[in-house]
């Protein structure tokens, strides 16, 4: 199994080791620490050595930070955490505060006393992390100390090493762009920019521009390391050797010099001291970074990183990967779902239904020699209530039965070589009501809603959000979270810049593969979720139009359950576009079918008339 | 008339008036200098005084700016004017600029000599352009200089005088507060910024604040002037005395002392050298201020205008006067398009229409006790190809015949004292295409979609202006301008901060009042808008809904043209909501008209089934 039931949080840990860490502090004359989730990469997933947060906390989340003084501690989590943070740490100790309402930079304003003297790791902030906590600090009196250790790796006795996964190369067949061309696209966007230079801090960006993958944190194949690309073409990777085969060192080195991850703090200062002007990414980058360049007389240029909108727009290649990948993975969640309507309720339990569903994507990668490689998070199953949970993480102490008349949501998604997949459906346990029936189909209608929109240049993420929201709106109802995020190609599965939330202020482009995926959740009760992967298609032309215009193209293929399903609340286009997405799915997913599931299939896909 | 047929603009002045500009400029050591179209208060309408840069360059559009150097000069105007620039400037000496794409600010940056000396009048620039502007100049090496007096008023020999309208008293039953309440809501607001004074630089602020009403600019109700709040509630109006009846002066003189215009700037440095924190809107306040405050030792609060947001949500009373308002404008709009009915094609022309319109109003508001004080803007009368001018203003050298075949666009808004109006509609001359239908149609739905929106608390006018493109993007069709402008009451038709647009990123909440008006634009052809004001709705709860949302009353009553609808193409909620409305405008403007009217507007109301 790619994915563990184990309860991962442990509120056992926070007494004795704040302790540690308070007796560490007090020795090195700091007041207090901030301890965040992130690593060096401010990547969503980080490799158990840097899971400090969780190691001093016991809190297992995938976004937090603590902060740590002399006789108080508190922990800061968004809004999926705020029930799953009190069974796992030791209330006694932390206090809990709100990363949204409250977070580190405004918690400090009111909190920390004057004269405190607060320590931060510079390798584990942002820039613009440090710009906001530094002037909280400075309001009250206080000071934010840069450590050049972190207190947490003196402490840990046991910390695990650096992960060491092997790196494999990214098939051109499937990268559809050399490195070398993507790696002089870098450099003349560098030269544009005004710089010298760019560090490439994400391990994503990293994957991408070199063609290569790695294993270094769950889901996602990425080797963590990071480079300085020069506008000049004379790059250097910082990764350790060892993650390398005589192949992949081989290749990398046509491209670039390959030096020890120890190494990057002296190279960034060498050419800070020749006068260069390097380009970090103020939300990506690590203050370090900051520091090295401007206290060695370098210049910095705060800049996106210069590979999110080549990466985040899909080549042909690439394309063509991920409908191949979405084909495999339709029809693995279709033998999923066949299955799955063959159980009596009250039967089955939601860690089963993962077990089953990784099965079934590793059957049909084998059938079609595409072997799964990963899950590409781990797989959301909610019964009843914990549909409603909006992150929930299913452990052998939550797993539900699905029960009769329950909705049973599934969220999942698959690594595969040729691409990531992330699809989320909901299904009906023995026979659903009304209600439940009435709010699929709003559900139902914000998604079609984005999947038939057409929209010109320059249109937005935040621009559409509300198309997957009306008809819940109409009936007092909306969910609370972003309608789509972005997806890797064979990377992560929720990848920057594009989204469709109101805070998506990046255009749309073509090539950008987003997550369609409005919900409706009713606390305590049953969660609707209802999510297609779509692709930006070029502008095209529409017939007596005046602008050629955008639109998706839908890349998951599985059919919509249609027992959940009012017909008589969709509108004739809504209804066409579902019978012919239905037929699609037949279309493309059913020659992988046969007997049982393809019966299932062809019967889940009938048109409604 | 309220409105003139006169060609406002004038080739043949530039010549002269740039070679005396010049003149001034040598003698005065200067290399160039800006002339914006805005006053001290940068607002829409400006006093014949302030319009430097019509009398400088002869353009006469609400936009603008000129740059005059030693051997060039250039304007810069948006795309409303891009050809009407170009028949009111001489070309000889003119260059035109795109005010969008190359602003003053990114044009000095790629165009103005190193060390080139340009002059700026501080008062007619907000602080936001005078930085942006000063660090373009930086950049080349050039200098900005602030002048104290303005060379345009140096050598514009007639120069009008200031306006010196009679200020009135709006009353308390139309404006729902008291101005001494109004002033205290403010002082506080003052405070919790941790500011110990404003400054009020938009007169509609200082007309909502003190309930007065003023004549000094065109089509909207302004008594030109500022005022200075104090936390303590020590304030400050400066406006010329000329304008206050002795009523008008004791009623002032309850909150604030009257001073003279000319005395604010010894007031606002007296202030900064008592060491006050002094809030002023960056994108509302002259530079001149600034400087001011903090050349005295004064502190600059950069906050918004205190009086934007309580002025835009409107209370019950200019609710209930903005309702009475829009059936008085409404029954004076179906008189004209009863009479506009019987009229042949190929008789009338766009000015005939304009005059009719408000003979029209001028009527309805004498019936009804409450007489049309001003046109809200210049009528936008467009027939066949004028229609596809977003912004087009008749003039006699422009006004077109409205021929067979044609559609003809009419926007026009009236200022009463218990409301200001903006409607828009679009009617057929003789027998439309089935194109125009289909478009029509179009827009309509659009139209629709906003009326009918429901939406939660924190929803903002960027998150729902697809939403009137929707229908348009699907057939490859879309409009350039934004779908709603805030609306004030009995002030300015054109009012911040909410809109509906792409750059609305202000909250809409219940009170706020906007237009909703999609359009379609066939260049060379025709027009289609359609609008109605629109008000926020307070949050209510929806039967079976978990959340209370907002939604939209409309405000406009007038029908819309069903020759043009193809009601094939409207959803069963569209059509139900055509109907309910139109039987509304019959409901509540009937019992003002009758005979002939009474039984056109029955025949254009009645439902479609």
């Amino acid at each position: 199994m790619f994915q563990s039931f184990d309860s991962a949080g442990d509120p056992s840990v926070g007494k004795p080791r704040t302790a540690l860490l308070r007796q560490w502090l007090k020795e090195n004359g700091l007041d207090g620490f901030i301890v965040p989730r992130a690593d060096e990469h401010q990547g969503e997933y980080v490799a158990p050595r840097s899971n400090r947060l969780r190691w001093l906390t016991g809190f297992s989340g995938s976004a937090g930070v603590a902060i740590v003084l002399g006789k108080s501690a508190y922990v800061f989590v968004d809004g999926r955490y705020t029930l799953q943070v009190r069974d796992e740490v030791d209330l006694g100790i932390f206090s809990i505060e709100s990363l949204i309402d409250n977070p580190p930079a405004a918690w400090i304003r009111e909190n920390l006393p004057t004269g405190a003297r607060l320590g931060f790791d510079p390798w584990l902030h942002t820039m613009g992390d440090v710009k906001a906590l530094s002037a909280s600090a400075e309001e009250v009196g206080a000071v934010l100390v840069p450590l050049a250790r972190n207190p947490i790796d003196a402490i840990w006795e046991d910390q695990p090493d650096a992960p060491l996964a092997p790196v494999e190369i990214h098939p051109e067949a499937l990268a559809g762009e050399l490195a070398k061309d993507k790696l002089k696209r870098l450099a003349a966007a560098i030269d544009d920019e005004g710089a010298t230079h760019a560090i490439l801090t994400d391990p994503s960006s990293l994957a991408w521009a070199f063609n290569i993958r790695g294993g270094d944190v769950p889901h996602t194949p990425l080797a963590l390391g990071f480079a300085i690309l020069a506008a000049d073409g004379s790059h250097a990777v910082f990764m350790d050797k060892r993650k390398l085969g005589r192949t992949e060192e081989a290749y990398l080195t046509q491209f670039a010099d390959i030096k020890a991850p120890g190494k990057l703090e002296d190279a960034v200062a060498a050419l800070a001291k020749s006068g260069a002007r390097i380009a970090l990414d103020p939300v990506l980058a690590a203050d370090r970074l900051r520091a090295l360049i401007e206290d060695n007389g370098g210049t910095v240029v705060s800049a996106p990183d210069p590979a999110r909108l080549p990466r985040a727009t899909k080549n042909s290649a690439e394309i063509s990967g991920s409908r191949a990948a979405h084909r495999r993975d339709g029809a693995a969640v279709a033998k999923l779902l066949c299955w799955l309507d063959r159980q009596e309720p009250g039967k089955l339990d939601e860690i089963a239904v993962v077990t089953r569903l990784e099965e079934c994507r590793r059957q049909t990668g084998e059938e079609t020699q595409m072997p799964l490689r990963d899950v590409s998070f781990d797989t959301i199953s909610g019964a009843g209530p914990n549909g409603a949970i909006m992150h929930y993480r299913v452990s052998r102490a939550t797993s539900r039965v699905l029960g009769d008349g329950e909705l049973f949501l599934l969220d999942s998604g698959a690594q595969y070589q040729d691409g990531t997949t992330d699809i989320t459906r909901t299904m009906p346990v023995g026979k659903p009501t009304e209600e439940m029936r009435e709010r699929f189909t709003l559900v139902l209608k914000g998604m079609i809603g984005i999947s038939i929109a057409r929209f010109p240049a320059g249109t937005r993420g935040a621009d559409i959000d509300a198309m997957a929201r009306m008809a819940l709106w109409k009936h007092g109802l909306d969910y609370a979270h972003g309608t789509g995020h972005g997806v890797g190609s064979y990377l992560a599965v929720h990848e920057g810049p594009q989204r469709i939330a109101k805070t998506g202020m990046e255009k749309l482009l073509p090539g950008m593969i987003l997550s369609n995926e409005p919900g409706y959740y009713k606390e305590g009760h049953y969660g609707i979720r209802l999510e297609n992967l779509i692709l930006v298609t070029q502008a095209a032309a529409i017939p007596g139009g005046d602008i050629a215009m955008h639109g998706f193209e839908t890349l998951t293929l599985a059919p919509f359950d249609q027992r959940l399903l009012r017909a008589d609340l969709l509108t004739r286009e809504e209804l066409d576009w579902l019978n012919a997405y239905h037929a699609r799915v037949l279309a493309e997913i059913g020659p992988m079918l046969d007997g049982e599931t393809l019966a299932w299939l062809e019967q889940a896909t009938a048109p409604i008339v």
